[in-house]
């Protein structure tokens, strides 16, 4: 039992509410389950139980993996998955992230991407990992409900899934709310600290979110949110 | 010289911008700054100096402090500074947290609070801590761009400033993007786990951000900040 390393075929859920997810949204992904002792008297340890036995997973029920898996001491429950790699819908609008670097951030905006429908999400290298249990849990499980793809390069993933371009970017012209999109398309935020490169001044219809001059600039998932709010406005949920 | 503690009256900026982003905004509140001996002698050393030698700052060049304020080994520059309580508006339109738990989310919705030019910050108790150097940092100094205040109920921050009130409630029959917002107004928000307490339905006009069922909730600065947008839609910025 080690620590998860980003050249693992496997991460894992660390928590309740995940773990239950995945086992309930995406069995054939689990390949272990780790419960605490002090949990396997009450009701969640039946329910983990009859979970694992209806699906043949093996249960280890002791405080040692869940100590060396997990950063905080609070974690009772967890479970080892096998990553996976979906290929992206070609109607499907899509966003890309160019070189996110943090994996708390991608994680936030993979439950903002589920939230309002996208289901597509195309990552850029070098970039923070999609399986690292931070992101896995700053996603609140989202991470199973969508696809996502790296690429080395935009122009990779340009080559392979023609459709509309929205770059965000601080220095375009045309503001958000006044933006009519086509479809299919793609929303694409640049880093965290650096935004997308000059380049994109030149791709499709580069789009801002105007707001006062006393910021910089809007934290990443919250600017990449507000363009899926507006994106979709309208849209029944 | 100890770690911060949520009782002294005193916090920190941890890194080179934010520190100077309290040594040029807001000069008046600085006490001392701590700066690694690697940096004393470049371009950000001299800048320093020339600094703090103009608002006759103490400036102490050693490692140790910097090691023992921050938990990350690559923090170079700080700055201890007062805490400080500016009272609300009473014309401007608010942004009311009852009972946020996360000190990287209050210092997110700061950021966005300053960047659509919502300058007041009303905090229900129990609360994360406003000067909390992790919120200070995430903040990314919009912390002293904004007027923030505690109040250990709802009902004491609405006894002195009356006016609109739009809770953001899951269980709101009325869209966000429906909504024509009165002001001055308050845009509520309810903790990250629990949202806001069913009482809030007969407060003002409850709003929902409408979103898709695969996610429970959206991230509570995703939503404050959404929020801000709908309701700043077409401003010019």
């Amino acid at each position: 039992m080690k620590r998860y390393k980003k050249e693992d075929d496997v991460s894992y859920t660390l928590g309740a509410s995940l773990t239950f997810q995945l086992l309930e949204t995406r069995p054939e992904l689990a390949r272990e389950v780790y419960m605490h002792p002090s949990m396997d008297a009450g009701e969640t340890g039946e329910r983990v139980r009859a979970l694992c036995a209806g699906l043949r997973l093996p249960l280890v029920v002791s405080p040692k993996p869940l100590a060396v898996l997990s950063d905080k001491e609070n974690c009772y429950l967890a479970a080892r998955f096998a990553k996976f790699c979906e290929p992206l819908s070609a109607d499907g609008d899509h966003v890309v992230l160019v070189c996110p670097s943090n994996a708390g951030n991608l994680g936030t905006i993979l439950r903002s991407c589920l939230g309002f429908g996208y289901r597509d999400l195309a990552i850029i290298r070098p970039a923070a990992d999609l399986f690292d249990p931070k992101t896995v849990r700053a996603s609140m499980g989202a991470v199973f409900g969508v696809r996502a793809m790296y690429f080395d390069s935009f122009d990779e993933y340009r080559a392979d899934w023609p459709r509309a371009f929205y770059p965000l970017m601080l220095r375009a012209r045309q503001s958000l709310d006044q933006t009519v999109f086509e479809h299919p398309h793609a929303l694409i935020f640049g880093n965290e600290a650096t935004g997308l490169p000059p380049s994109f001044l030149d791709t499709g219809t580069p789009v801002v979110i105007r707001h006062g001059t006393d910021i910089d600039s809007l934290n990443l998932p919250v600017a990449v949110s507000i363009a899926l709010y507006e994106a979709t406005r309208g849209r029944a949920f």
